[in-house]
């Protein structure tokens, strides 16, 4: 097992990994204390492993919610189940949240423990990886809007993140490879190394090697943390965790939630950011193969779905969270592990590469 | 024109007090700088006070978004329009909100900002006195769950909130009556110089005195200020401002949201709470007495609605935001001007006060 520390003062955490922590009570009592605790999970993970989380909680009280499995149900609606469930067993301010599931899950918990009687603790267990190196750590939590996604959020960091990289056996192939766009993304954004074991360790991965699979886990944490406790309300440099998602966010609000996984959109989007600081002169042809590359030998999306309007897909990009004074800003590569949040650019561009850059499943 | 200020460091904030205040635009300018600005008010208020809220913003992007009136819109549905609003006319992070009615516009709108992109600027506008003297200052922010109220929100603070006390003056007597709940509150847990000042002033501000009012809205305001600046999240003294307020609520949810104001829940709370601080020995009879005698010549309730059953009104009471370990905290009374939290009471001293303290309209 490794562990990590989210460093924010008062509020900082451990990440814990490793293979069978869901076992491990141990970890999560110091963070459990005599709370009452609700499980947060979905119908395809609950059947799998609550009883696991249920058995480590043993000796505390502790009730659970399921809720249907998918991005589509990420809602103020599906939300206001967790605060059924919390209310009808009279939950106080003194409890805790377990989220146990993927980003769906994670962002949903910990959005029900930032408003539930205005703020209480919670823990994340994530099971699928793109959770378990992106999602789960770091505090951004939030809901869909039918006009864009994640608009409806806020703040509020976990007391603890457990990673049992097991979890990961039972995931689908799909939801895996979709993880693998947040791993890319970080060895862009500011981990060259990462980057480049990533281009000759793929297959490795791709095959479920456990040696690999901690490796990235902890490798993406490390960077996630080290971001989240430099600039934790995203005011400078955690924007950059955002390459790929401006795009990414567009092509999941245009196509419907849910139709392509949100990593898959981020890989799109990776390439999207790509091709254009290519064109802007940013980044070399080759660097922007290099990236395009990997994407697709993790099986992921190069550009655009088939079908997709690209004037809509710039027109959802409009409603950004990082729009300011009225221009959108977008996260850049100025090389590989080197990013850049830049309102730069001639729209021109933007607009050639989106009708230009597609992917045909 | 009165100025105070919560001090919250960074965030600190001002609160100015007087008469024709909504067209008095450079008090607005500095909040809103170049952000466009979302006005969020009601069909009762909107019609009286828009255009003079408009006309104060001219040269800024102003819209609009008209809610019901009532608690009994204060729901996650009714704020997700908010959402709608601000999605539908592109609004970015760097926007701001601004209230304007009475508590729940305000409880409202502050949520909303709180969670639009996980966090926007808002402006308060309160134009009831309840709002005036309580729940436009101080940051909380809500909307209600069918199972008890206030139960869904954030702390949030306004960057700045503006009180035209000509407002007033359309305000309906009932809910003018219902704010002075607040007022008398501020006496009985701080300030015992205001109670006596009501105890002989009442009538000159049910007559709508201009001097009266201002005097009580400025002291509520200094009063409520200076305990959030002591304590912002409510980890301690910040609580005794729920004096009445358990007991309200749970008459709130347990009637229906809206058929008593929230004012009048308050009062009864208040009027209930003296009872068992009297019965506990805490507070002499005379005490009990003048706090009930003042909520009533302000012509609000002094007890549990004819109707409403109280155990009903117990079990409502166990959700309490207040409830820590499974036991219930209540705000009660050592004084005139003093108040505690505090668990240690015999549960059937609260049983027996719910049974026999009835007030019938």
């Amino acid at each position: 097992m490794k562990t990590l520390s989210v460093e924010l003062g008062a509020r900082s955490y451990p990440i814990h990994i490793g293979d069978g922590l869901l076992a491990r009570s141990e970890l999560l009592a110091p963070h459990v204390e005599d709370r009452k605790i609700m499980v947060v999970s979905n119908e395809t993970v609950a059947p799998l492993y609550l009883t696991d989380v249920e058995r480590s909680l043993a000796g505390h009280a502790v009730s659970s919610v399921v809720l249907p499995d998918g991005e589509v149900f990420k809602t103020l609606d599906v939300l206001n189940r967790i605060f059924d469930a919390l209310l009808e067993r009279r939950f106080s301010r003194d409890c805790c949240l377990l989220a146990l599931g993927g980003g769906v899950i994670g962002d949903m918990t910990g959005f029900a423990a930032a408003c539930y009687q205005r703020g209480v603790a919670h823990i994340q267990v994530p099971t699928t990886l793109l959770a378990q190196v992106d999602s789960s750590v770091g505090g951004k939590t939030a809901v869909n809007h039918r006009l864009g996604k994640n608009m409806i959020g806020a703040f509020h960091q976990p007391s603890c993140v457990l990673i049992d990289t097991a979890t990961l056996g039972s995931l689908a192939p799909r939801e895996y490879r979709s993880g693998l766009a947040e791993v890319i993304k970080y060895g862009l954004i500011r981990d060259p190394e990462l980057f480049s074991w990533l281009e000759s360790g793929l297959e490795s991965l791709l095959a479920h090697s456990a040696e690999a699979m901690e490796f990235v886990i902890e490798r993406s944490c490390r960077n996630k943390a080290e971001i989240v406790a430099e600039d934790e309300r995203e005011s400078g440099p955690r924007a950059l965790l955002n390459l790929g998602h401006t795009f990414g966010h567009a092509i999941e609000t245009g196509l419907g939630y849910g139709v392509w996984l949100h990593g898959e959109a981020v890989a799109a989007g990776i390439c999207l950011a790509a091709a254009m600081s290519a064109r802007l002169g940013w980044i070399s042809d080759t660097d922007c193969q290099r990236v395009t590359s990997l994407v697709e030998r993790a099986g992921l999306p190069t550009g655009l779905p088939e079908g997709l309007d690209d004037k809509r897909v710039l027109a959802l990009m409009g409603v950004d969270k990082k729009v300011m004074a009225g221009r959108l800003r977008l996260v850049l590569l100025k090389g590989i592990g080197h990013a850049l949040v830049s309102d730069d650019f001639d729209p021109d561009v933007l607009k050639a590469i989106l009708a230009e850059t597609r992917f045909a499943a």
